[in-house]
C-alpha cells in the first residue's frame, strides 16, 4: 500500500467502500490560508454519485467533516484531516462476487497481492477512494488561486467515439463545463455523448471516454528534474486514479509525428519582462518545468470494469462461468472523473510550488 | 533537482554534459546478485550516440566504471555506484546559446526556475543524464531475471508517421529489434523509418517516434495502490526521461473507444492454479497490479527540439531572432530511447517487487 | 508539517487539543493480521489522562474508532485509519495564553514557524497528538508478536532524582510496571517516585524522568544502513515526542568511559547456530543493524514546561510578565510516556523488519 | 540500504573501504552558491586519518574531485556528486577476520542481514563511509553561512573519563577547537586526554568520549513537527554516525532531575522584536522548532570496537576463539568526528531551513 502523495504537500487517503468512512489527511498546507470550506464540499458534490441519470444511482450525500487543522476558518499549518463516512452499504448486493472476479476489474489482482481482499464494493479500488483525493485537492486549489491566481477547469473531451470539438483552453470555465451533465463544453457534442452513454447503460453495458484538462495561471518554475518533472508527476497522479489507461501532454501522442520545425513552440516577448511561446504543444512544460504557459493535458479513462450484462470469464477456482455483476453501475465515469482529475492537477501543482519557493534565496 | 527516483531499490543520478561525468548511485539492491558488468555495458552501448547514421555523430565510449558495491562480482547489498566520464566536450560549440533559447528546449525553464544554467550541451536537460538511468536499470533487469526470469523488451514503434505492424508481445526480442538501426522488428516499417530519418536530417529537421515495450514473466501482485499502482510508477518513470509528451498502457486511449464488454479480459485458468486472461487489453495491470500477464505499454517521443534548421523565436530579452542551433543532433531519439525505456520499466517492476516481497509472513 | 513516519509501515498522525479529534493512519500493514482492537484499546487507556493522581485530572475516555482497513477482524493490508474524538475541550481555560508564550513551551516557535498558532490547550504540540501514535504502535506491536514473539516493554528509570534499581531487562513485563502507578517496576523506588511527583503537584512544579525500554524477541538483521540504522530510527522516534531531551542505546553516554577492552561485546554460541553476546552493552545494534539480543535504550523526558507557579518571563511583545499557567497539567509526563515509548518503538522495529523482508530473495 | 538523508537537500553517499572510492551525492543544494572547493577540502582534512599521532597511521590524502553541478564555481541547483578514491587498501590485513566477527562491530550484523559482507576493512560501516557526508556537509555549511550567517563548531567534551570544563558555547570556533590534537578547547583538559588515548594505544587499547557541537545564528522556525522535528532529525543524523550511542540537546539527561520551574527558560525581548531566552536548557528548540537561540547538542561515541589486544569470543562458526585484530586502528574516534558531526547538523539545518522556506507566502 502506497496512500501517500506528495513531498512538501502531502497527502494519505484512507477508506473503502465498506467500513466507518473515507478521507484523507492533507499534510503540510500552508498556514494562514482561509479556506473555504463550502468550495470543499462543492467539489465533493461534483464527484458524488446520483447527480445524474447518466451516473450511478448510488446517492450519497457525502458531506465532508474538517476534523483538524483549521481555527476560526484558518489554516493552522498542521494536518488537515477530513472525513466522509460511508452510508450507502449493501455488502448483500456483492455476495455472488466471493467466487469470480471480475473482468479487468481489482478482484483478482487484489486477492493476488494480499491474499485478502473487500468482499464488496471494490474495497480500495472502489472509485469511493477518490473522494479523499478531491476534498485534498479543493484545498490545494484554494492555495493555488490564492498563491498565483491558478485555475484549473477539466472537462470531457470525448465518451467512446464521440469527440468534441476544440475547447479554447484559454477560457473554458466551470460553469461551461457543468453546463451538460456529461461535462462536455460542447454542447452539440454533449448531445451525443450522453446519448452514447444512454444507450450503454440500456445495453448493461459501460463506455469510456477522455477527460482534458488546462491549468491558467501556473508561474514559470514548476517541476523537479529529472525524476520529478511537472509532467512526471502529472502523469503519476493521473495513472494512479482508477481507470486510467493513458496520459498525454501538449502534443501528446500526436506530436510524434510532427517533425521538430513544425513542433518547436515559437519564443516571443510578454508585456511583463517573460518570454511566452506563439503555440503551446509543450502543454507549458519543457524540460520538465513550466514556462508560464497553460499547462494542458488529457486522461484516459477506459469504460467501466463493472457492467450487468452477462460475460463469459472463470471463477477463482478456474471454472468457466457466466458472470452479471450485481450491483449498481456507472455506464460511464468521465463525468464524475472531471472534479478528480482536477483535484490531482492541483494537488501536483502545489506540491511543485512548495518545492520551488524552498530554493529562493532567503 | 529531484533526482532520486524508487523506494526500496533507489537510484540516484547526477552528472550534465559538461563536467567530470554522469553517474548513478544504485541503493538497496539486493545482495548476493553476480552482476554481470558487461551486460551493463551492453546496455550503455546500445544507448551511447554514433551507433548509426541515424544518431548523432558524437562518438563517446562511455565505458562505465563500478565505483562501489560489490565483491568478487557478488552485490553486497551496498550502494552501486557507476560513473562514466565525459570526454567529447565542446563548449564552444553552444557560444550562440548563451543569448538564445531553443524553441521547446530547457534553456528557459532552467534559466526561470534557477536562474543560472549550463550554458553548454544542454546541462541536466541532456540526454547523457539517461546513462545513469541505463546503467542502473540494467542492475535492476539483472535481478528481476534472476528472481523471476523477467524479460524486458521495448522497440519503436512508429517514426514520424510510418508506423510498425502488429509485433508479437510475447515473443519479441532484443536481436530482433536491433535487427535494423532503427530499432524496429517490422523489417518493411523499419526500412520507411529510416528514411524518414534520413529525410529530416537531410533538412536539418527531426523527427518523433513511438516506443512500445513488454515485460514478460511479471508476477501477479506487483504495484502499490493507490498512488504507487504500477502504471502510475511507470508513467512516472516515462515521463521523466527528455522528450516524452504520453504514456499508455494495454489499450490505452484506443481503449476509450470501446465498451466495456468488448474491453474487459474474460479470465482463464492457467495450468498452474492461477488465472490468466484470454486477451490483454489491461496491459497486464488490474487496479494498479500486475495480473501476471505480459505488462505492455507504449511512450510517445517529441521530434527533438535541438535542430540546426533556422527558427523564428526570441532571445532572452525577447528580441526576435533567427536561430539556427549549432553543434551535433540526433534527428531521431528514438532508437537510443530504446534501452532507456527498458531501463525505467526494469528500475520500477524491481522496486515493486521488493515492496510486495515486504509483505510476505516472515 | 512533517505528520508521517516510516517507509513501509507508515503512519500519518492529524489532529489538536481542539477540533474534532486526533488520529492516525497506519499504511502499509501486512495483510491478514487478526488485529485485537481491545489491545489497541488498553494501550490508549494506558496512555489517557485522569489515570491516577499522578497524573493530569483531565478524564477524557479516548475511545478509539476504527475507520477502515479491517474486514471480519482481519486487517486487509489497505489504511487503517483510527480516531479519537476529542472531548473535555475547555478552550476558556488558556485565554491568558494568547498574549504570553509559555516558556520552554512551543507557543512562540510555533508562531514564529507559521504565523499562527492554535490558541487552545498547545495545539499539535500537545501531548494529545501522540495519541495517534499510540494507537498505531498498537497495531505494529501486535504484527511484530505475530511474526517473530516480539515483547516490547518500557518502564519508568526515574524521576527527578530518584532512580530505580537495576531492572531485568530479560523478564520484565507490562504487568510488573503497571504494578505502581508511576510505571517503575522497582516498586520501592516507585514509592519515592510518586512522592517526588506529590511534591512537585503540592507545589504546582513539574517533574522530569527518564524512560527506559527493552524489545525482546527482535530478529537480527534489522536496520537500513547508513541513514536508517536502527539506533537512528529510535533516536529520532523517541526525540520526535513532546519534551524528550535525549535518547541512549545500549551502554550510551556511560559506555564513552569504558576501554573498548571493557566494552566490546564477546560472542558466543547459541544453540540455534546464531551467535549470542556474553553482554549487551551494544544494547542489542551492531553497525546500525539488530544482532538479536533485546534492543535497550533509555529516553530523557524534561519536567514539564506548563506549571501553575508563577515565573516572570516576556509576553509576546517583549514585556515582562508574570505568568501562572492555567489550565490543569500533569506534574509528571512519565508515566503516562511508558505506552508512547513502546508505540514509537514499535513502529520503528515493524518497518525494519518489513524493510528485511523485501530482501529475502523470492 | 539506507544511504539518502534529507528532504530537501538530499544526500546519497556510497562506497566503502575497498572498491574504487567512496563519495556522495548532494540533491536539492540551492543554485548560484559561490562554492569554496578548497573549504570542503578543509573539512576532509579534518576528518581524513593520519592527522596526528592519537590518529591510526593510515595517511590517506582524500582529495576530493567534484564530478558535476557546477559551473564556473557556482552551483547550478544539479546534483553536486563528489568522489575520493581508495588508496591505501590492505585488504591482505584482514585475513583473520574472514572467520571470526569482531566484538561490537558490524561483522556478524551484516553478514546476518545480506547473507555477505566486505571482507577488508569494514566495508560500508567502516569510518570511510563518512567521507561523503563531510564533503557535502561541507557545502550545506557553506550555503547556511551565506544564507543566514550560521556558525557550527564542535569540540571534544570528553574522552573516555576526562571531561573538559565548560566551553563557552556562544564564542567557541574551530581555531579553538583545532588548537590542540584532540580538537578540545579546553587545553588543560585537553593535556589529560591526550594522556588518556596515548596510554590506550599504548595498551592496544581504545577510548570513546563525548563531542558537543553549538549551531548560532540558526533563524527560528525551523524544524517540521511532529516527527521531523529538529531534535529528532538531528539525534538520527548523529545515531546514523559510526560508533555512536546516544544523543543529548539542551538540558539533555541532566535535565530530567530538575523541576520545571528551575527547567524552563523565561523569554525576554531582543532587541529586534524577536524574543530570546535568558537561558538555554532548550538548547535553542522548542517544540521541536528553532527559537533563535544557539542549538546545542551532544553526542556519545563509544570506544572503537576494533582493538589489536587479545579478546576472548566465538568464530562465526561458535567456537571460541582468541582475536587480536590485526590492522591499524584509531585508538580514539572523537577527534576525527568533530567535522563529521559538524557536517551532519549542517546537512540537517540547510534541509529544515529550506523546508521552512517553502512555507513561506510568494
Amino acid at each position: 500500500m502506497s496512500s501517500t502523495f506528495g513531498t512538501l504537500l502531502r497527502i494519505t487517503t484512507f477508506g473503502e467502500s465498506h467500513g466507518g468512512g473515507v478521507g484523507v489527511v492533507v499534510d503540510g498546507c500552508p498556514p494562514r490560508l482561509a479556506l473555504d470550506e463550502a468550495a470543499v464540499q462543492a467539489q465533493l458534490d461534483r464527484r458524488r454519485p446520483g447527480q445524474s441519470r447518466i451516473a450511478t444511482p448510488r446517492d450519497e450525500p457525502d458531506r465532508v467533516e474538517i476534523l483538524s487543522g483549521l481555527q476560526d476558518g484558518l489554516t493552522l499549518g498542521t494536518p488537515i484531516a477530513m472525513l466522509v463516512r460511508n452510508r450507502d452499504q449493501r455488502p448483500g448486493d456483492y455476495g455472488t462476487l466471493r467466487d469470480v472476479p471480475r473482468p479487468s476489474h481489482a478482484d483478482y489482482t487484489y486477492e493476488r497481492k494480499y491474499g485478502i481482499r473487500a468482499t464488496s464494493g471494490g474495497g480500495r479500488a472502489s472509485a469511493r477512494e477518490t473522494i479523499g483525493r478531491v476534498a485534498a485537492g479543493a484545498v490545494a486549489e484554494q492555495w493555488l488561486r490564492a498563491a498565483f491566481g491558478t485555475e484549473i477547469v477539466a472537462w470531457v473531451q470525448s465518451v467512446a467515439d464521440v469527440e468534441a470539438g476544440p475547447v479554447a483552453a484559454d477560457v473554458v470555465d466551470r460553469a461551461a463545463v457543468d453546463a451538460t451533465i456529461v461535462r462536455c463544453p460542447d454542447t452539440a457534442a454533449a448531445a451525443r455523448m450522453i446519448a452514447a452513454v444512454d444507450a450503454a447503460r440500456h445495453d448493461r453495458d459501460s463506455v469510456g471516454g477522455v477527460v482534458a484538462c488546462v491549468c491558467r495561471g501556473v508561474p514559470a518554475g514548476l517541476g523537479e528534474p529529472v525524476f520529478a518533472k511537472l509532467e512526471a508527476l502529472l502523469a503519476q497522479a493521473m495513472l494512479s486514479l482508477p481507470a486510467v489507461k493513458g496520459f498525454e501532454i501538449g502534443s501528446g501522442f500526436a506530436g510524434t509525428r510532427l517533425r521538430g520545425s513544425a513542433h518547436n513552440d515559437p519564443f516571443v516577448a510578454r508585456g511583463d519582462g517573460a518570454l511566452g511561446t506563439a503555440t503551446n504543444r509543450s502543454g507549458g512544460v519543457q524540460g520538465g518545468i513550466s514556462n508560464g504557459e497553460p499547462v494542458v493535458f488529457r486522461v484516459a479513462f477506459k469504460p467501466p470494469a463493472t457492467i450487468a450484462r452477462e460475460q463469459r470469464t472463470a471463477d477463482f477456482t478456474g471454472l468457466e462461468v457466466e458472470l452479471a455483476a450485481p450491483g449498481r453501475h456507472d455506464p460511464c465515469v468521465v463525468p464524475r472523473a472531471v472534479p478528480i482529475v482536477e483535484a490531482m492537477a492541483a494537488l501536483v501543482l502545489a506540491d511543485c510550488a512548495l518545492m520551488q519557493a524552498a530554493r529562493r534565496r532567503p
